[in-house]
């Protein structure tokens, strides 16, 4: 059979990370290449506790069709969350369950692209985003981070020159940079945009993970319905559930709900059950609190060490939460070339190829430190250091 | 905020029949709208103590990301149901997990069609088929079911006419119609198919919900990789757990995983396990078993009821498996005015309308059996049957 296949789908590029993350499932190599959370972190016996009350007591009204906004109290639940911790006057009606936040992506995707259309996104930006919105055959168009999150100048003069549906950012702990935008970089940023018909896409996977500094406000703050948030329970409770959520105002939920109606339905009606039940009986706030210390304590480790072992014209990210850092190879380096030096020592990295729209050969890195323990981090970076410097001699 | 939408949402519908729920929401509504399987199947202790099992054994696991394609021994376990009950030569490869048989849908849909390509579908058809393939916009084209199943002569001059991308069919006990393709239809569909590049879509539902004749051949045993296969535990095990599957062949699977990954990273993991804990552990045939003779007796009081009730110029499809029926009022009658009628009475059902994709004015109607006890479908059907007559004294 020969397949007359869309566009969309001939111009999508097989994924460098799900290539990359084959390579590295040999267990002798130490992976900083995933973006998995700590599995130790997984409240897997409450969880047990919540399905076992859920079957018990809801039933068979768990596990029928259900709405597709999603299971009202764990909506409730979301909208209060902001209230209590952003300070932000969420309705449940502008909350919309989705398989992982992933999904949410694909849904703003379909309500605001048609082929041809500008969307910004941050270089570097997650690649996720890349491959969910490229389903829409957007035009992208890069905006660059600096240490405070994104140039406002650069964003400014994008704004002015495309016109675009949207901008895409992760304003806390970045994918793949680690970089946090500050307050001022915030209220800036929604100046310009504000001026604009763009609609900003706030996406806040690792949030809650902060173990320095402080909370900085949503965008939703600044810019009210204009921002679209993103939300997930994968990095705070555990994401093989695929449980995550849209906060959108009225306007663009109703177009995001009958997208999600003709993409499944709606999500995992148990996991919502459950999800919900697991927040009702137990402390998110102190469950939180041990992943922001294991997390902050291994990126602790992988930060030290990196001074110890990378040579001082590789500048890197010193991220103040979240689960990644970012390093920069001087100029002339190739980061897939490192690549193939450092898996032939049985460590590994996602060079930073993937998360440039607009680029193909990057010197930069992404190093994951969530999910290796200390000492794999301590002689990981020990001997990526020595690959680094053997590189530089070379070239 | 004035938000720039994109085409395919702003020309795609609101829901009609999420509208027509909302009105059957009162509890003394006797509602044939929905399409509901009936909560006292399913096997809600059997699901608890599988959902225990995993997450005593496989704990942490069955709770972290995982591939796209899903729980390789879930898709061994689909791939031999398809050898056992369908003598077809699946192999798990050939499988991909979605979040519902709606999902699979969409991903066929990314992945073949651009906007503008012609897409066959019956008529009438699955309107959650018409909503999914909508978001890539399509022209449809409808092609007539007769009671053997789809019009070949129809199907033949409509892929000369068109050389569609796709045609969707749901060749068993077909929503709304409640139709069975016969063997013949299958093998002559499939005959003027093979000389085409058109993909056969086969969505089975309902196939194992069989209570009358005998099991058809799937087009996937006439058509290899041309057809490609959805199926779902919706039916047979529960719809609240979102868990569904395409069955396609290698070239077109690896497109559909790249769409799958862009669209959601990967189904609900912690259910796939307990569904496969669920299929490990107990008789998924003396389930399904039940199952049929729940809805066989449930359907019999249904057809009685009408052949007692409705005027003999209404004809209706006596479907030999499934949760539909079909009904058909004479000419010049309109099912959209009978349910206003009818909903004054407090009972409901789906005016015909929605599962056209290129009309407006339908007589048909849609009757759920599934979700009613024996006597709400006695005394709804009696009073449907007079308020039938009294339109038709009218008209």
């Amino acid at each position: 059979m020969q397949y007359d296949f869309s566009n969309r789908i001939l111009n999508s590029k097989k994924s460098f990370i799900r290539e990359i993350l084959k390579v590295t499932t040999n267990p002798d190599v130490i992976s900083f290449a995933g973006g998995l959370p700590n599995p130790a972190t997984f409240p897997v016996e409450e969880i047990r506790a919540a399905s076992d009350k859920v079957l018990r007591e809801a039933g068979a009204a768990a596990l029928q069709y259900s709405t597709t906004e999603g299971f009202l109290p764990l909506r409730e639940a979301i909208a209060q969350n902001y209230k209590d911790k952003k300070g932000l006057d969420v309705s449940p009606d502008e909350i919309l369950i989705t398989s992982g936040s992933q999904q949410g992506l694909d849904l703003i995707g379909k309500v605001l692209i048609n082929q041809g259309d500008d969307v910004l996104i941050e270089r570097p930006g997650y690649l996720g985003a890349i491959q969910a919105l490229s389903s829409f055959e957007p035009v992208f168009h890069s905006v660059a981070l600096n240490e405070n999150g994104i140039d406002v100048d650069a964003l400014e003069t994008a704004l002015a020159a495309h016109r675009p549906k949207l901008l895409y950012t992760v304003p806390n702990f970045q994918n793949p940079s680690g970089i946090t935008y500050s307050k001022q970089t915030r209220e800036a940023a929604a100046n310009v945009l504000k001026k604009s018909r763009t609609v900003l896409v706030e996406d806040d996977p690792y949030g809650e993970l902060r173990f320095l500094g402080e909370d900085e406000p949503s965008f939703r703050a600044f810019l009210g319905d204009q921002a679209v948030l993103l939300g997930s329970f994968s990095k705070i409770v555990a994401p093989g559930l695929r449980l995550g959520w849209v906060c959108a105002g009225h306007e663009i939920m109703e177009k995001l709900i009958v997208a999600k109606q003709a993409s499944d339905l709606h999500t995992n009606y148990f996991a919502q059950h459950v999800v919900y039940e697991y927040l009702a009986q137990n402390d998110l706030d102190a469950h939180i609190r041990m992943i922001r210390e294991m997390y902050g304590a291994q990126r602790e480790v992988m930060v030290s060490a990196i001074e110890e072992h990378f040579p001082k014209n590789v500048p890197f990210t010193r991220p103040e939460g979240g689960m990644f850092l970012w390093a920069t190879l001087p100029e002339g380096c190739a980061a897939t070339a490192l690549f193939e030096r450092a898996i032939q020592h049985n460590v590994a990295f996602v060079p930073g190829d993937p998360f440039y729209a607009d680029d193909t050969q990057a010197r930069t890195l992404r190093l994951n430190y969530t999910n290796s323990d200390e000492g794999a981090i301590r002689s990981g970076i020990a001997t990526l250091g020595g690959i680094i410097k053997d590189y530089l001699a070379e070239i």
